[in-house]
């Protein structure tokens, strides 16, 4: 029983929203964005039509899509003065997730609607599009610039995961590399309320506009506590292979040591989380096709915790793999969460305004009272 | 009785923290920093010492206040790459709250300790003092840019208050507007679990810096349920003082009309805000000096609404008449509060860090199930 005056510090267990977004089966391991599991988006569907799907409850057919796309696709550009924001990001070494949240602000000065109502439906639907279409632009760009490499513009012609590989890379990816990172965006476009999300909600839940709720989740985002394990992982699994030991004797090491190995565990999964399953699969096409030690190693550390521990690999385990085998900076896999959760950030934010209300918990003062007030000069 | 199925949207008496900052009696009409009644900080307390009391706990002596002044007065002036930041959002005229977002999370670029340990008390200190210091000035030389004005650069010979006028205006501030200014930066602080102070802690919880934290804050408190009240107030004050109807009959139409008048009620206070009353006495004394029609106007409509509908002023309607007396163009007066509040933001998230757990609220599952996907070309 909970009574008024039980102190949930974190939250725990209290029912703050109801969703038609995601659906969580911690125990059986399963995951569905609006009803569909997450292995067929996963596999089947692209990241704009399961933007579509978040936005506006149902998929896309042919012709949804092919405006869609192409509506979110001529927005990809940037304004001349966040090409400037982006590349002196980039020029001072700014943090990258410091760098995205100041350009997600940055982009509402030269957004059109910035000033539309809150509760402006079409507004919002094209702020958002317009959020979702530059941010890949300005994280590839702020990436470049950050190794003093010049931006790549997007281009129309590719889909929305292949033109960020694209900008970041300079040169267009293959089938294997663009479907893989399409399907790291679906698997992360949205997962119930996580830290940031929550965050977006209660911000915009004063009426706040959606660049403030996406630059708050953004910050949110980059706490240690929330993103930033997949790049955790990446660490470690870098440091296996510069160890003079097999993965094997490296981990049974660690765990003797006490050591925190990141990447398992998830607060609602309780089996494999299934984005780890689906990522596995693809980590390890990727070392069929390249060299198959980045996947051995994560295999051979998912098999150890889970026979000694009972731990679970969770998404960010096999992400690290898989993008580093993509080639993908490891200080940009915090930043490649935020491309792909935006989607599952605004879809929020557009639920929540349909019957919002101010989110405004109590604290309780334990600190001291009536003291008498003397003056500085009786200092 | 709140049992654990309790859909609770609005956090409405849900306790999340326990908080030795700010003391509110609703009932008694009294606020309280760390124990001191708010009527001896606002008369007798600058805001150096405010903030000093809500980061450290206890009021300062003549000496800690010295080097504390000196030390944050130092951190006024903006690197380059701020300052061109703020003159673009001038410019391109963003609006004040959004400006001000992104200038907070543009500080960060340029802070000696933005890759600091998130919970290294000194280099939250030093970020605190910057971002304290800083503020004011960015939304001087933001507000002059909008106006076509060149900034004025800060002078350390000023206190916190007189040198932000100063850089507002070109001129330095009489003591009557510089001890008003600090009066209300007082005033506005702290005012414990509001909405922009919950987002700095959610957002904080997932370890998230300083820097993410308040420019969460900042994004929340531009919501229109939140900041942006006191703006509203003097719209209204001017549409009376333009009305061909005395301020009674004025506002006797407008409730009948079914007119909400901004300014009143207070979701914690059930009797007068003691900020208001503080505020009247500063609004009256700068119409006894000027012209005494808004002050009469202000207090005609609170007599009205207090007799005929028992509603009672809040911080935000003596602070429209007070600001506006001063000077200070309307759609600065949200800046100012975030201006004012930053220090109470960052209070909370130290008082957080010293025992974080991560925020992280249930949500329930309302959509469909089981949906059967189609492929694209199916669809």
């Amino acid at each position: 029983m909970s009574g008024p005056e039980e102190l949930k510090q974190g939250l725990e267990g209290v029912l703050v929203a109801e969703s038609s977004l995601s659906r969580i089966d911690g125990d059986a391991g399963e995951l569905a964005y609006r009803g569909y599991a997450i292995e067929d988006l996963a596999r089947q569907a692209s990241y704009e039509e399961v933007i579509y799907l978040l936005w506006n409850g149902s998929l896309p057919d042919r012709e949804e899509l092919a405006s869609y796309t192409e509506a979110m696709a001529s927005q990809r550009a940037l304004a001349d003065g966040v090409k400037r924001t982006v590349a002196r990001l980039g020029a001072v070494d700014e943090q990258p997730m410091a760098a995205m949240r100041t350009i997600v602000s940055t982009l509402s000065a030269y957004d059109p609607d910035s000033d539309a109502d809150p509760h402006d439906t079409a507004a919002n639907l094209r702020k958002a599009c317009r959020l979702v279409a530059k941010l890949p632009t300005a994280l590839a760009a702020y990436s470049r610039a950050r190794a003093g490499k010049d931006p790549v513009e997007p281009t129309e012609e590719l889909g929305h995961a292949a033109n960020f590989l694209y900008m970041l890379n300079g040169t267009r990816p293959d089938q294997v590399l663009a479907d893989t990172f399409d399907m790291a965006l679906v698997l992360h476009a949205d997962h119930g309320l996580n830290a940031s999300t929550f965050t977006a909600r209660v911000t915009c839940s004063t009426l706040a506009d959606l660049h403030s709720g996406v630059t708050a989740a953004v910050g949110a985002l980059s706490g240690g506590l929330h993103g930033g394990a997949n790049q955790d992982v990446m660490e470690m699994l870098k440091e296996v292979d510069s160890a003079e030991q097999d993965p094997l004797g490296w981990v049974t090491d660690a765990l003797a040591e006490g050591r925190r190995i990141p990447g398992f565990g998830h607060r609602v999964y309780s089996v494999p989380d299934p984005r780890a399953r689906i990522l596995s699969e693809r980590s390890k096409a990727l070392g069929e096709a390249g060299e198959m030690k980045w996947y051995e190693m994560s295999r051979t550390i998912e098999e150890h915790l889970s026979a000694e521990r009972a731990l679970a690999p969770n998404v960010d385990f096999y992400s690290a793999s898989t993008y580093y085998q993509m080639g993908i900076p490891i200080d940009t896999y915090t930043p490649i969460f935020a491309l792909a959760r935006v989607g599952g950030w605004i879809a929020h934010i557009f639920e929540m305004l349909e019957d919002n209300r101010l989110i405004r918990p109590r604290s309780r003062y334990v600190g001291p009272t009536d003291r008498e007030f003397r003056p500085l000069a009786e200092r």
